[in-house]
């Protein structure tokens, strides 16, 4: 408590905050100090103990880990690529960062406003990682992948647009290229064997820059994620 | 049991799969179907349901969701770059091979012997993400923090060696360049901001050519962990 009473000078304040919180998470946090954490950006507290980085880490692989078996569940014929591929449209960070916005993270969130270069990125996706860390340590792992599906998974993330999705997205990226007056290309970068079978590492270029590379047991999967990534680096 | 009986001609069969399995697991499984499906390398069942790539998706963010925990706890104040470098130390396609051939999961996994591009790959590695799959849908999420705590963790990763790697690991990969006639290189593929911060992507190249990159806060963790990945890669 001596942490919390630290950063709220004020009781009302406090109260204000746990009334917030829980009008995000829609349920009753017990540990309150976790959850200041997992909301604190590194702008407004240096110390690695302090800021939500290290609940950012821990957030980010249990939310990988829910997602995998929903995705597991939800496709029961469908090969680890195809799942692999569902899952980094479902986190990827400009997504996450869409989502956190939508559940209003940005209100609780404590974070420098005064520094610009904050705003064009994705904190407040980061800091919903966090915050899955959060709910992981204060509520455990079956309440939290409860939690992620009835309000992240279902209310932001319709599972049959993400799937259209693949059909299109290197033409986004040509499409971006032409009005931009950009050359886009694919280029195999590696060819391994793994598990027996061929692995390429397909690289997208921007004007003969590496933006981003993926790998594949195929060329049109590898060079498929490939633009997925380049098209998430891009801000496209 | 369709499936089991398919696959075990007879009764004795099975009864020899369970008894090695248990030792291996040093537990009772309660769906064996599950483990057998774990334990087959696409080279002997082709079908995405049959074998154990699906499982092995799962059971690699399972692990990986595990270690993140396990590293939060045993590092109470070190900060996220240190826990995500640890964590790519303990779980790299090399060291989970090692460890599942160590822990005995080359005589209870079904591959074809007679493939011999499956000797120089990763398939006991991989086999061993797909049984800690397994062992999370069979025993619940709870139970498989306990048991790769115990059995893995414990008996093969010794966090006092694996913290000092980093110390000698780009002369590790210069030793090697060294010796047969290569060039090593580290150089700047991108600089971005991420979260109000500068983030460098270092590129670790031989001959001119990217064998590995990674991101970093700063050029310094960048570059260690391009060549963390390098070594991983080159199997040095």
């Amino acid at each position: 408590m001596q942490f919390l009473f630290g950063f709220f000078t004020r009781n009302k304040e406090l109260n204000d905050f746990k009334r917030q919180l829980k009008n995000v998470v829609g349920f009753s946090p017990n540990n309150i100090a976790l959850y200041k954490t997992a909301l604190s950006h590194r702008s407004v507290r240096e110390g690695a103990d302090e800021n939500n980085e290290r609940l950012e880490f821990l957030g980010d692989a249990v939310l990988s880990s829910v997602i995998a078996h929903y995705l597991f569940r939800k496709y029961p014929y469908k090969g680890e690529g195809f799942l692999t591929e569902m899952r980094s449209k479902m986190v990827n960070r400009q997504k996450l960062n869409e989502i956190a916005l939508k559940m209003g993270l940005k209100k609780i969130t404590f974070y420098n406003k005064l520094d610009n270069a904050l705003k064009i990125s994705h904190i407040f996706g980061n800091t919903l990682e966090a915050l899955i860390g959060a709910v992981y340590l204060d509520k455990g792992y079956a309440k939290t992948q409860y939690w992620v599906e009835k309000y992240i998974i279902l209310p932001y993330l319709f599972m049959e647009d993400l799937e259209t999705i693949e059909i299109n997205i290197k033409n986004k990226l040509y499409g971006w290229a032409n009005k931009n007056g950009k050359l886009v290309d694919f280029i195999t970068m590696e060819e391994t064997v793994e598990s027996g079978r061929r692995l390429f590492t397909i690289a997208a270029t921007v004007d003969g820059e590496v933006i981003a590379q993926a790998k594949g047991f195929n060329k049109k999967d590898a060079g498929h994620q490939a633009a997925v990534l380049a098209i998430e680096k891009l801000s496209l």
